[in-house]
């Protein structure tokens, strides 16, 4: 019948069922195409609005500081590509409901669903008060720049551990600047292209074997602060690079000014945005 | 007069003011004694009960997680030993509010009223995932083998947060275990004297500059699975050790099975401690 | 007259004497062409059958654990490519007469007939017991997969011994899966093109000066398990990839069976083929 | 009844049957009597004659090349203290038997029979081409200084695999020089007493989890050439030191021949002793 | 006016003025042309005839060793570009003056004359003496092969004192052999194109912040004794290649000559260049 | 005769003639009784007077600057220890002469003269940019924290290149304070005993081979900023701490005040001490 042959052709994709949180963000919404290809059911949530649902998806309104709805939305699922959360400084307390409680519900839910792999979203602010001098490697000391850096630390150790006691794998992205073009000429070292973000979200996914791994999520930019030799396992090799977009910045002799931390860190505008006052 | 004198006098002790959390606790008051020589003023506090409060203190019964009694906590001190919080594997609800929220706040309100200095019980567990055929220095990657332990990666990358932005410094004590003596074989290799761990305390308040420390709290046992070369600009020596309680526990054959996390990391039973339910 | 000058044409050439030992099997086979253009005349041995021999070719069956035939065998060489003896697993009783005694042998003889240089065929199953998620460099602990690797491990010390003895210089070339075409997964991480296989002989053979060194032989695909960074001083630049048999298998999830270790580590099937018992 | 009774005094040593190798040599004459206090039954064998034999001891002389001999000789017993073999330079063949078949034998049957550990006499000559001005510690590449040397890379190699391979421990002791006393300054630097090399055994022994470990076998001499932070795990704190032999050896100006590799080395005369012909 | 709209257009140029020092030498000439896209105004000096001036050019003829001179040559200079003094092996005497006396001034006259960042023509020859078979990154231990080389230490030691002391930032390029094409094969490996050589110039004096920086000025050579990793935050990527001139020289047979220190030593000839006596 | 004899009996110490530059100044007034016993005949120097001169002493005012006056004072010497020069910040121009061409004076004659070793003052000022809250071991990264101690940084690439290319060996002493007691708080890290710098003279005249050699001068204090771990090989084991002197200062809380550099580095008041000007 037509069921069970659309059952078959879905059968030969790689995954069952995928989850992607954060769907209506920036990157989630450029993610959600190439999922259809790597998925017979992709489960899309968000606190926001999920736009068109397409056939192949199953869509989910949810607060992730909501444990039993969390614990709901695992079940059933293979892997998750989790981008939800807050991905900008933010009061402590936003903070704390989004990425720390949000994330252990997350864990908590995935481990108990037998959920084999979660893609992360880390960034590249848990180690943004490293100098713009040094290029850091995966083994780099944690520099969180931001008490939202703070938090990304938090998933990455919170994801070490049940990694560790669990055996449920992880993949720490941490993400540069993913946007259409780079904004300011900090985001030329930092900038990751759609397309390359995509591919290693690919590579996290389909490496057969991650552990516990993590990745700086950068093109082959001209100047790189970040080194990701020991992370070649998971076979990423970006193809694109922001040299094409260094003519949108004026060629300008070095602001050498010493004392401004948003010159002298890797974290840039981040080393100076927190802690924020709660909106009250 | 009399006033003046006895300001004078107390005048001259090295601090002013210091805090101490968890007060009430097994190391609070093995500390609390040791802190009269230091400091004209120590500041006790806890959840429980403060017991006998001495001339030279003041006491107050605070919950970390209530943000407007730490802020106040926090004021005149020149120093903290943060004792507070949970110590021992427990449900992530009740972890998020001592020891991530009540950091926050400790930190929040540190910074706000111009501490200089915070002395932070952190815990071999933020590294005890590590097997015990290693030896860890201080800058081994964090491998929390609880939630408890995540939590205290958390409290040193929040703190390392607070010294890379304000200069607020720092002494992460990763404490083995401290007690009268060993209750078990592992805890051989993981003692802390009493008198090693004041000492300890000593040298993280007293040396002139330390950044954002690490330093793991262990006497001079015999067997070591730590190395403090790195943290030697504090001058920690301990001068007791284990070996006088081997004879406490029977000379056997290795126990070698294979599969048995709390033999084979060096969290012990921790290990398999976590994630705990709720008591509800 | 004639001979004269085919000599002098002949003398043109970089070396006098190569010999190339295992020249029976796939890889022998697949380098004989190019030694055509590298030596005035090329010594070819096996146990096996050689084929047809050419003019400039000198033929001769040979047993690695006959002393005096190896003996024979080395006089008048430059320089040994090395690629006999038993290159799977197979009973230790086999392996000590062809790859340690064998070795040995050839070493022996090398060193009393002045031979400056051996490339050594070691394998990748010397280090095959790291896991999958690890990268490798060419300092990584040994950690052989099979008795096989052993083998090869001995023979990265025996000829360390010989370069540090007697300046007898070693190339010893970590080799992955070089076949026409990957045969499984594992080796699209681990392929060597038969292009770059013999660009990695002429590299080891021409750099003036390679001491005691190690290097992996892989071409540039895309995942990757090792790193050559510190052996950069050999020039060796891959120039193909296991990119285009990606289409070969079938793209799935990962197989995430935590207790597989022929999925957890590098040497793949290798990891459980042995000790392998006697034919008796 | 007696039996009985002597049977339950027997059965509160630690061990139930240690098997020592080499027992009739300069080391294993040392150990057998500290033996009878850490198992019921010492298994003692050698290819040389072995004195009297106690009652808690079983004697047999075996060959270590003769497999059938060795599966015997490891049956019923729990951990192995492997003194035998060759442990000076000789010629191929004979390190060939000894070291290399007979190590392949013991760990056979070892792994056969479920033993559970083996504490295996490596060597300092297994890193003896590492120079006099350089400081090695138990990850330093292998430098095997002679051919005894690369038998002693073997033995780490083979023991490694069986660990990855079966769970079967192993703590390799590379030994310096074990002897009543220094006997040429270059000991004063390799020096292991009689009293620190039994207490180096008995933390191999009874350490609960050494995985396959590595360790450098020197009292605590004034000069070192070697670095043991990483194992101390094991727990070995040596209480000897040659500094009481200093006086042994006339104080003289250095003797800087740039080219003596006997006094460029760590190795001492090691260096140039092999490789031996074979006595025919 | 005529001069008011030159300005602007001149205002247009990242610097205002840039020294060059070194200017009549083979990479000063060089340079001098992309200088004129750089900086409005760009001061040309040596110790020889600098030839035709252009318009946005200032020449000077000035003598290093000539303190006061040196002063004058700083004033008004945005960044130097320091190829001037010796830059071959050469009489102490002669050493001393040009690139020790010399580089003193030169950094006591930037620090006083406010100059933000001075790029500094270093050497391959500070770690000439690592052997050919290493591949060193820029934390390598200085190995001078030269007095030369030794001058060059000095460079980088004094303008780590003046960014650590002031601030004052510079980039010391180590570089290989900068000719028109390789003159020997040993230049195969350290040659770099005048095109990269002016790209590295242009990276290190357009990032943003240099810090203390140290990189090695090789063009993408297939063969490589140098890794530039940790300098990728300079985002120097070499386009050219040695490639296209390996034909130039004969392929010969490894010259194994264990003995040879030319050939042994990244230095090449350099490491027997000196001492050189004063021409006297 | 009577000559004979007393030749014979002075042959029995270790060295025939030491030459102690900068034999007038502190530690040379503590060195030189203690020489007596280790040569034959000493040969002192200093610019400044050198008192009363011993049977065993040859006595010579020489200004290192005087080329002919140190190849003369060099003849005839086994080993140096050189201690003069500027040990202090001072105006370029005189640590120019000093410790520049006065210490490639000193190694050109040196090395004609046949001198095999160098026991060269360095100073822990070649590193003193290094912050309080690191420890440095002998591979740390060059950081001078004055022009004084770029002038020891010299002295080590000097040396070091001496070795490379003539094998004439020298242990670089990175002395700190080496004072009847200590002077500052500071100085409880650095301080040497004499009786420690004496030993630390010893070691490195007499262990047997020291190519080049890196170590630290500082007694066994309680604060460490350095590690001699890598150095073992010479045999220094300080005897002496300053403990005993921490009653001399108050103790205090932490002057943290994070701008101070003479409290944040390891060089303490040398950071800002220079550069001086000539004192005209």
């Amino acid at each position: 019948m037509t069921d069970s042959n659309s059952d078959r052709a879905a059968a030969q994709k790689p995954f069952r069922r995928l989850l992607l949180t954060g769907a209506a963000g920036n990157l989630g919404t450029q993610l959600r195409g190439a999922l259809a290809a790597w998925a017979d059911v992709v489960r899309v949530t968000d606190i926001a609005p999920l736009g068109e649902v397409a056939d192949h998806e199953e869509a989910a309104i949810v607060d992730l500081a909501d444990e039993a709805a969390v614990h709901a939305l695992l079940e059933g699922v293979d892997a998750v590509i989790h981008l939800g959360g807050i991905s900008v400084e933010a009061p402590f307390e936003d903070l704390l409901e989004a990425n720390i409680r949000g994330l252990y519900n997350l864990y908590s839910a995935a481990q108990k669903q037998g959920v084999k792999r979660v893609v992360y979203a880390s960034s590249n602010h848990a180690v943004g008060f490293h100098p713009v001098t040094e290029v850091v490697d995966i083994d780099a000391p944690l520099r969180p720049d931001s008490l939202y850096g703070v938090t990304k630390c938090f998933g990455e150790s919170l994801s070490r551990y049940y990694f560790d006691r669990f055996g449920l794998e992880t993949v720490c992205l941490r993400i540069g600047s993913s946007f259409e073009q780079p904004k300011n000429p900090r985001m030329l070292v930092t900038y990751l292209s759609y397309r390359d973000f995509i591919e290693l979200v690919r590579c996290s996914l389909f490496t057969n074997r991650v552990g516990h791994a993590i990745v700086y999520g950068v093109s082959d930019n001209r100047t790189k602060w970040v080194d990701n030799t020991k992370a070649a396992f998971l076979g990423f090799r970006p193809q694109d690079s922001s040299v094409q977009f260094e003519h949108l910045f004026r060629v300008a002799a070095p602001t050498a000014d010493l004392d401004d931390p948003t010159q002298r860190f890797q974290g840039g505008a981040f080393v100076l945005a927190g802690p924020m006052e709660p909106k009250r």
